[in-house]
């Protein structure tokens, strides 16, 4: 088993096993800078390789100059800091470089280039049928065949604390004669993973299935806030827009892909067989398991291993017209929903459209979220050596 | 009537008044840089301005960062273009910056941040709704209260004579047992214009619709190239996504609103009466005329002075839930159609999704493009002095 002379407390998201990487300016400084977690600290990366061309990759405001250099590249840096935390030989030079996470600044992690958001659960795109559509089939036709999705606002992905404004928007009841417009009265949220692209592909030529970890450098926790109300009302026939494109937050540290050998599974039975471009040979889906806070009560623990499509099946999706990848893409899986009721990853779900409002500990009950709500994101895997493994949080308060 | 000293052919898309910007690189170099079309000639503005701060910012392979200087500076460098080329003043300076443009490379002139897709058109989507949903109301509710509109893919956003590859994708006809995948065989085109956001804006601050100009920098043609036998399996329920996200093509040239002040039309009623949001106090309908061509010949001239909802319209309910603005966002109007047969700005409507095949010039017949196909859009605009302001072309060859 690994062990690193750094503290880390036992709970702690980011033992050694983990190493996620982030972008943060440490206090006194105006320059970001690319670094990696462990414990309670942050180790600056820019710091270890200075002087090298590769420092400056790692010398700036997000990972995608260091993700640009490859998965051959990815490894490298995870042995090396892999080394420097286990072994006691350059322990100097790395105590000069760790800085405590609580006094340092925490940025966007990735300069997003396509933003694109899957529809992956099961049991999630089911309950949204059985509340929209009810009376008629759950699942539409395609579902089954392949990974709906839809590209989403790439310049509205913001960091983890970022305040989320309520939008305005248009919207209508079925017994409203026209639409209004005003603040969503119906703000959701969606629990879910997303996916960073490290290294693109060229235009014209779809990317297997089996090749998804030389594209796919990590992973985020991601909320992508919805208003139900605006979205229920623009999103026939071109999907939706101003219902989701106001912000989507993700957590400040990307998980490599490498951390989470250990909880790789096999997607559920996918029947009917889907086409040969998205059979996997190696399993890629996750057994991570996330819980949902609302002003610090746990509302939901969505399960991620139940999601019916794969990240590899994502992406081998995303390219199977010939559209090309860049450094840093990112989609998400889509909300995340078990079976269970308290394993359902959006508000609309959780209290069925309104209709069964939660009861929150201080006695208040919410339908959809209130100004001032806080509503916090965690995730855990296992990882190598029986430890657990970590993705920080992605939070938001709503504001007016 | 301003005139310049440069040769200007009588015909030719780019008058002094007209004055596009580009980005280029002359032969025998490696470096791209901006430039301004005067007739047959390119104007390297980073020569103009070199060893300033703007000249830097003109000296790189994308007009963003001129761009994000924002209204007054465009306003600055149009007028001092104008004057070099009027007054005889600094003309050998100019003239040893002048280079023809058939000897030019032309490149992507914008890195695009965002890519929205809108559907403005009342007769393309009355068109498309006949053909969707025979027997069915043609326009969905909410069309003539808001600009329906989608993201799309910013990556595979590419500029004119860039090879157009045929995408294979699912598709399922309705007596289909299972989709099957492969080439699609309904590849069309979408006649639309672009418009380019130069200056971005705050997150959670909306753009009024009267400040269209202090953002929205210049227009292109735009090809949206479109699978519809994928976009027909896939996009129900969250809209297209691989049916459009394999080519987007733009023209080299963004003609600066500026040039198209002669242009500026009302749009036609609007009944209902758009929320007050939506509502202009100054028109921003275009009064444009595009021609479509496949393989040399006319099939379309797609009028956009119908276009119902303005492009300041469109801008203004991007933003209306607080949806931030970043430099190089381009926006497309939408298929252009208008009301007769040969004013129709997409092959599925021209033929009738396939049941109509048009007859080219050599007798042979098309209802979706064939490999080998070229198709090319030009577009026109009244400009001052009785001036035609032209946009070049946005072409496209489609390899198997």
């Amino acid at each position: 088993m690994r062990q690193t002379w750094v503290p880390v407390p036992e709970d702690s998201d980011f033992p050694v096993q983990n190493l996620p990487y982030g972008v943060f300016t440490p206090r006194g400084s105006n320059e970001a800078r690319v670094g990696v977690a462990i414990g309670e600290f942050v180790l600056d990366l820019s710091a270890i390789w200075a002087g090298t061309p590769l420092g400056a990759d790692l010398a700036t405001g997000s990972l995608n100059r260091f993700m640009r250099r490859g998965p051959g590249e990815w490894a490298y840096v995870r042995e090396r800091v892999t080394d420097l935390l286990t072994t006691e030989g350059e322990r100097r030079l790395v105590e000069a470089n760790l800085h405590r996470i609580d006094e340092v600044r925490l940025h966007l992690p990735v300069e997003v280039a396509d933003y694109v958001d899957f529809y992956a659960s099961e049991q999630h795109a089911t309950n949204l049928g059985h509340i929209f559509r009810p009376g008629g089939d759950a699942l539409l036709p395609n579902w089954k065949h392949l990974p709906v999705g839809y590209h989403g606002r790439a310049g509205t992905v913001v960091p983890s604390e970022t305040g989320i404004r309520r939008p305005n928007g248009q919207r209508k009841g079925p017994s409203d004669p026209a639409p209004v417009f005003g603040p969503s009265v119906k703000l959701d949220i969606e629990a879910e993973l997303g996916f960073v692209v490290g290294a693109g592909s060229t235009l014209g030529e779809p990317v297997s299935v089996d090749d998804f970890a030389q594209h796919v450098f990590g992973v985020v926790l991601l909320n992508d806030w919805s208003a139900r109300d605006i979205q229920a009302w623009e999103y026939v026939p071109l999907g939706p827009f101003l219902g989701k494109s106001f912000a989507t937050s993700i957590s400040p540290w990307v998980v490599p892909l490498a951390a989470l050998e250990a909880a790789r599974v096999a997607t559920p039975v996918q029947d009917p067989q889907p086409l040969p471009y998205l059979v996997e040979k190696e399993p890629w889906g996750l057994d991570l398991s996330l819980t949902v806070k609302l002003n610090g009560a746990v509302v939901s623990r969505p399960p991620y291993a139940g999601m019916y499509w794969s990240p590899a099946q994502m992406l081998a999706h995303t390219t199977a017209n010939g559209a090309s990848l860049r450094t840093g893409d990112l989609y998400g899986s889509g909300t995340i929903s078990g079976p269970e009721a308290e394993q359902r990853g959006s508000l609309i779900e959780l209290t069925w459209n309104g209709r069964d409002p939660l009861t929150l500990p201080d006695g208040s009950t919410r339908t959809f979220l209130q100004d001032g709500d806080t509503v916090t994101m965690t995730a855990s895997a296992p990882g190598v050596d029986g430890v657990r493994i970590g993705f920080g949080e992605v939070t938001g308060t709503i504001t007016s």
